[in-house]
Order: C-alpha cells, then structure tokens, then sequence
C-alpha cells in the first residue's frame, strides 16, 4: 500500500508525482516560436513505491522522464517511467526491492545482484535512442519519442565499463558522444574509464584509468584534445554502507584534483595529467570545456565548502549555507607544465550560481554565452532543506566576454529547473535562439514550461506551455532536434 | 494551438485538465477498506480543444473519464478520453470542429449530421461494458477495465431512438438497465422512448412516447412496476438555436408534470397518466422511486424556480440563487386515481441538496438510506457563477426512516463531488458500506478520492487516495464489482 513517509523529501515541494499520462496540445499562454521543431526530455526521480527508508535520498527516486513535443507553435506533453531493471522487479512485486539510496547492503535478498540503477538523472537523444542515465549504473537506452525503454545497453557487448556516467557531452565536430564511467568495476573499485560512442551509436574507444580515492564523479569536460575530469572528496566507503550513513560524505582535507586526458583512442592512463586546486573546494556541473594547444580551460561553479547538506561533512562540522554556494569560475591547466599546479582560477560572477548550460553546438570549444540558475534575491534561504530545494531562484543569461549578466525571477513561491538552449536554426550565431525551463509554482502545483529569448532572459517568458500538474524537481534534460527524433 | 479562453468557465475552478495518464498504486492516508474490489469510474467535461466559443457551457467539454480501482486495500489510478465520433473527427483536424453546446448550427460544415455527443455525463458498467453517456445522442461503449473506446452501440440495429439517456438505473431484481430517449428521432423532436436492456446487454423492448414539450429530460425514477418523468419548462426550440441563446431557458409560466408509464414490454403511450405538479418549480436528480400497488413514490430535490443561472429565465427574470436551491422531497401520485393532481408533496429535510445517491441495491425499492451534497454552512454563495460551482459544499447522509442528516465538511477552498456508495458485501443490510467521492483542493489543485463509513459521513474520511492533480469538476459515477470489471 502507497502510504509514503511524512519526511522532508517526499512531502511538500519534493511530494512524489508518480503520474504517466500525455496531454496533446498543452494549453499556451503568449505564442511558442513557429521555427521550433523537436523534444526537450527531461528526467526527475518519482518513486515507483513508498521507500524502503524513511530518510532515503531524494535522488534514489526511479527515473520519470518527460517529453516536451514542440512543432509548430504547440507542445505536447508526455511522460513515462524509466523502465530499469529495478522498476520492472519491483512493479512485479508491487513494492520497493531496493533499500537505500546507493547502499545495495539495504536491499531485499530476492535482489541480490541485480542492476540498481534508477535512470533518473539525464536524458539525451543520441543514435536515434533516448540515452537515460544514472552514474551506478549501465546506460538505458528508450524509444525518444513514444518513452518506451528498451534496457540496459552494453554497446553490442563491447564496453568494460559497468557504469556510465549521466552527463556525456556531444563534439559537435565529430557527432560522438564522450562519456565517462567511475567504478566501473562495480561499487567501491576506483576504476575508471573515457569513451567516445559513435553518432551511429557504436563504442569507439573505452580508456581505463584509476581515480584518486573513492568519490562522487557527477560531471567532467571535453574540450576539443582532451577529456577534463574535476575530482573532489565527496567520499564514500563500504564502512558508510555498512553503518547506513548517507552515501557521501565531503572531507574538507583531501586535495581538489583537475584531471586531463588525451581524446585519442590509444591514449591511456599513463598519459593522464593530475593538476591540483590550490585549495580543497567543492565543484559543481560543468558549463563548457575548451583548450588552446595545450592549454586547458575549465568552467564551473565553485564553492568553498560542501554544497551538499544530504551528503554531510565526513569530520561532523555543520553545513555552511553560505560557503556552500557555488560561484561560476574559470579553471586553467597547462599540459605543457612540468608540475601540477594550475596556471590560473578566475571568478566569472558575483552570483551564486548552478545548473548551468551552453549553446551545445559550442560544447567543447571556446563560446561566449551560458545560461545558468543564480541567486540574485536577498533571501535565498527562504526553503526548508537547506539551499538545494529553494535556493536557486532566478534564471541568468551570462556573456562571458563582458562578464554582464541578465536574469529573470519567477515570483514568491516558484522554483525553476535547469533550462536548456535552443538554437534558432542550425546555423544561427551562437545564443541566438530560444531558453526553455519549468517553472514550478509550489502553491498553485501547476508547472509551466517557459520559452525565453535566450539573449533577453531578463524580459521574461515569450511563451509559456501551462501544464496542470506540477512536475517534481528534476535533474537534467536536452533539446532534439525534429530530425533526431525522426532518426535522421 | 490551444489558447483557451480567459473566461469563467475554463479558469480557475474550471480549469480543463485534459491529462490522459495512469497512476499505479495511489498514495493513501489512512487504510482503505480491504474488502473493497471493484472500480469507480466517474466522468468530467474536459475539451480536448479549446472551444470554438468562448462562453460556451461547461457541459460541452469531451467527457474524460477515472477509473479508480481498489482492490487489496490500495488504489489504481486511470483517466482517458471517451474517442467519441466528435473526439476522432476534431482530434484528426487538431481543433475543435463543433460548436456551441447542442447548437448544430454552429458546427463546422465538415461534421454536417455527425453525432455531437461528448460522452461527459454518466459512466455505467453493464454487461462487461462501460456505458459512457451524454443524453443528446446515443450510447458508447468503451472497455471498463483499459477504458479504451469501442464507439456507439446501436444494440445490435435493434433501438429506435437515436439518443440514450445519462441516468439509466439497473433494475436489482431482473439486473435490467431501465433507460429512456429524449428527443429521439432527432434534435427538436417530442419523441421520447423508455427501454430496458437485459443483463448481457440485448435490448429487451423499447416504448415509444411523445412528451408535452420540448425540454431538458435529464434524469427519471424507476419502480418495481413502472418508469417515472418528472417533466420540466427547461425548454429549448430552433429560434433558440437560430439566436444563439443558451440552449435551454426556464418557463415559470408552464406547468410541472410527472409522467408514469407501466414498466411491461406491450405498453404503450396510451398506457401513461401525467401527473400535474401543484406549482411550477425546478426538479433535479432523481434519489429513488416506489411503488406500493399503483400508489408511486418519487424522492428528489425541488426548487421554487430554476437551479441553472447558466440557462436563464426565459422571460428575463434575473436568477435567484435562493429560490434555486433544492430540498429533497417525496411527490406521491397514484395510478388508481381519477384526476391528474398529486397525492402527496413532502419535503424531507432542509438542507439544500443534490447529487442525490442510494444503495443501488435498493432502487426501484422502498429504502432508507440515502446520501448527498448539502449546503450546511452559513454562506453557500462564496464562489463565484452562481450556485452551480462551490455552492455544494459538505457530503451529508440521511436517514429517511427518522429523517436525520450527518454531514462533513471538507473545508475551506475545498469542494467535493457526487458521492457513490458502495456495499460491504453483496449481502450486507442497506446502508451497511462505504460512501466515496472526490474532494477537490482548488488552491492546492489537488483531488482525493476520500473514503467514507456510510454510516458515519459525519467522522470524515477514514481514507484518502491523494492524487497529484486536480480532477475538474465532474458530473456522475458507479461502482463496479471485481466480478463485473472481469465480466462475470
């Protein structure tokens, strides 16, 4: 029986959504943009089942994937489960399997070995398949359009990797998709490895590597040479597992790596560079890549200390609200140095920031413009639950060349999730196109997905597809094209 | 694109909803009733498109219909479309092709002589079937359990009448469905007709009658021995149509009558006795009829004048929300009597009330128990549109043997929909069971189907089914047992 816990993260705002359903011509508010033509999919984790434990993470949620079908001026909306292995054994025993979030000691023995991965984290159209990832786990490949899954995909049998990582990037010169895999070998091995998938969706190369201690590998970048990795201490081990502690824990006396290797397909390990930040840090998703030569530049939001409040400080000191907010900063390395310091950090805004995104045909080289989630309000801490839920509170467009940045709040009582960029055309100039985001009203529990002038954010929706329901927080989602999604 | 109107009747309240979806294993409060299997299936207006007018009545929309099955102590959500002919025809062009509610001269040339019906109004399940109905055109069938459409039913080209009525009652000692016909050999025609259907769902016989004149005839009472019109100036015409006016308008200046028709398969119109109500007045559904002998027993809410400000006073009078409210109330006629005039009025409580419902095992029967939504608060009149919507605001049980009312609230900003009671087992004592309804959060935009003791309304919920959405306003529902969803 459905009796969910009455906790923080399944209450409220986080309260599970659990619906699968389809509304043809979403209700429009303004006038979606004729030229448009494609889906953004997005995922959030939607809890099959109640939990198996009350104080589970938000992120252990199965994945719940939506689709915003946009041609023509109108939208239509679907969504469906993720069907991963770990859905389909639990909706046949009509109850949760799996305990905790990322804890496999806390499952139910019927399961023992069974792919725990709840694709919940990114869904990207890749090779004519909608890719629907979780970091524990092997890549889940479904039907981009009617969100049929197919399964786990281990790429004709030719990839080592267990686990794929949930934020491959697209060279837009080659069509590949670079991807990355942490334990790879299962939980709690420090293997690693690159790979770049072929458009057409085949493995082209898989380079193992072993990472520095036992971590949370969430994003990286690719630049045009080389595959950038950020490591942090967010830490894990078998004993948290075995004492139910949260998954990670952050450790404030371990170093911040900055980790480079060569794109080529009979690079290896020993090619691999280790650059260490100045300082231990906490880094959070990528905005973009891109190197000159040898040099390597590096941008993402940086914050002093732990950002994560679920994912506590390993030594017992506080969450710090305040240090824990991330600052959009350019990170510089140099494959030519013969140490491993960085040759330069810099701070790209004064507004806390994540989330953030690029125009993705510039993915990999040197670009100008990012759209991100900021806090530009006086009181970001309005939300329970520490700064995760309720913090990140305005959408920001930022030009990198002049470092100036607009940006537009959706009111008291909204949240507004990643957005993603839409180019007018395959061959417009850089950011000239469309943002698209949910806006969620946490009153009302109607969501909206907004359409913006992705250089004039700060005018606000110039559309707004008004669905009935509010979509729980999600993660991440990507534009395709019309053409994708035809499997052009 | 669908930009729907800024109007009352698609805002706020009665906003369209239009989600096709599925909920597997809904959250629940409470415990729900273990020894419940069977289906709730309840229908709303809900356009598929926006309307092709903007003040066009509510009753218009496509009818979506829920099912809530509850089996095991746990509850399965289902909502989808009844894909009536209109529903295909405007979903293949991508936009509303009829117009105004029931003004054929309004509609797009293209749909010229196509059935109009939106199937909104009641959902029925008989013969393995689910009876989906809308009075102005014939009956659909759709699948009780998927909910998928199979389309009209002509019963096998054996009815007559072209229209089916929304209120058909099952006769508990033969398992008939007791059904009539308004307007049945086409829009503006007195011919009505009164059928039943057997069991396995072949058309049994089918009388055909003329009626005094041209009205709404929404709802009607069945007895052990005959069928009961209660006859209303709820009355329409061409010159209507041609003008544009609401369908319907109320005549305080014609009389009221109640027609009897002997239930029996060589009847005749020359068999049926109309009845002349004391007084013009507005009636609504019917809670049950009974016969003793030839002496009928007809229990329904009466209104000193017209309930609908949406179909106004056909002289101009402004509308009165108090002189249109109904109070439950018992006429009595006698088929041995010599005159038209009533034997009996008595009015049975003063709560005003509708949606009156029963123990379904107890229609066509004398019976007890009865339930219902009342207004029992201080001011019914907070919504806005006149006391259609947010005007019905507690659910109340009545207990005609004493004539005593147990009522529960469900709160401010709240409104619930028409009850459905549902016996604890097929052999239990009348009354003995639960009582259902949907209560409609319209700031939280949430619905609960709440579960209630029969008995005891009063004590409020002992279960709730929380949906994440809210479910518009609807019109009629039926239980359905296990057995019958599985066709036995």
């Amino acid at each position: 029986m459905a009796h969910f816990p009455n906790t923080f993260g399944f209450t409220g705002t986080l309260r599970p959504l659990r619906l699968q359903g389809d509304i043809h011509d979403v209700e429009i508010e303004g006038e979606v943009p004729a030229d448009l033509d494609g889906a953004f999919h997005r995922v959030h984790p939607d809890n099959q089942f109640a939990p198996k434990f009350e104080d589970d993470q938000f992120f252990n949620g199965d994945g719940m994937v939506s689709m915003f079908r946009v041609n023509d001026g109108k939208v239509d909306f679907r969504q469906r489960y993720a069907q991963t292995d770990k859905w389909k054994l639990e909706n046949k025993a009509g109850k949760s399997l799996f305990g905790m979030y990322r804890n496999h000691l806390t499952d139910d023995p019927s399961v023992e070995g069974q792919i725990r991965g709840t694709a919940n984290t990114n869904v990207l159209v890749h090779a004519g398949k909608l890719y629907a990832m979780k970091e524990d786990s092997p890549c889940l490949l479904m039907d981009p359009n009617t969100l049929e899954t197919h399964g786990y995909t281990d790429f004709g049998g030719r990839i080592d990797s267990k686990t794929f990582c949930a934020h491959p990037k697209i060279d837009p010169a080659t069509g590949n998709m670079c991807a990355f895999s942490y334990m790879s070998k299962g939980p709690m091995t420090h293997d690693m490895s690159y790979m770049e998938i072929s458009p057409t969706g085949e493995l082209l190369f898989e380079i193992p590597f072993q990472n520095k201690y036992l971590c949370m590998m969430h994003d990286f970048g690719v630049t045009e040479d080389y595959a950038v990795f950020s490591v942090m201490p967010l830490l894990t081990s078998m004993e948290r597992l075995e004492k139910r502690l949260p998954y990670f824990g952050f450790d404030t006396t371990q170093p911040v790596w900055l980790a480079v290797l060569p794109r080529q397909a009979g690079a290896t390990a020993a090619d691999m560079r280790w650059f260490k930040a100045p300082s231990n840090c906490f880094v959070g998703h990528v905005m973009n890549a891109f190197n000159e030569g040898t040099r390597i530049y590096f941008d993402h939001p940086v914050a002093a200390n732990n950002s994560f409040p679920f994912f506590p400080d390993i030594h017992g000191a506080p969450f710090d609200p305040i240090a824990g907010l991330g600052y959009l900063s350019r990170w510089s390395v140099d494959m030519a140095s013969n140490n491993d310091e960085f040759e330069s950090i810099e701070k790209l805004t004064n507004l806390a920031d994540e989330f953030p995104r690029i125009d993705d045909r510039y993915a990999t080289q040197a670009y100008r413009h990012g759209w991100m989630l900021v806090m530009d309000r006086e009181k970001p801490y309005e939300g329970p639950g520490g700064p995760f839920v309720g913090m990140i509170n305005s959408l920001a467009h930022i030009d990198l060349a002049t470092g100036s940045t607009k940006s537009w709040w959706p009111g008291p009582q909204c949240g507004i999730q990643e957005p993603c960029f839409v180019p007018k055309s395959a061959d417009a100039p850089e950011g000239e196109g469309y943002v698209i985001a949910l806006v969620d009203n946490h009153v009302t529990n109607y969501s909206e997905l907004c359409f913006f002038d992705a250089q004039h954010v700060d005018e606000g929706p110039i559309a707004r597809a008004k669905l009935p329901v509010r979509i729980r927080q999600g993660l991440h989602g990507n534009w395709s094209t019309g053409a994708q999604l035809a499997g052009i």
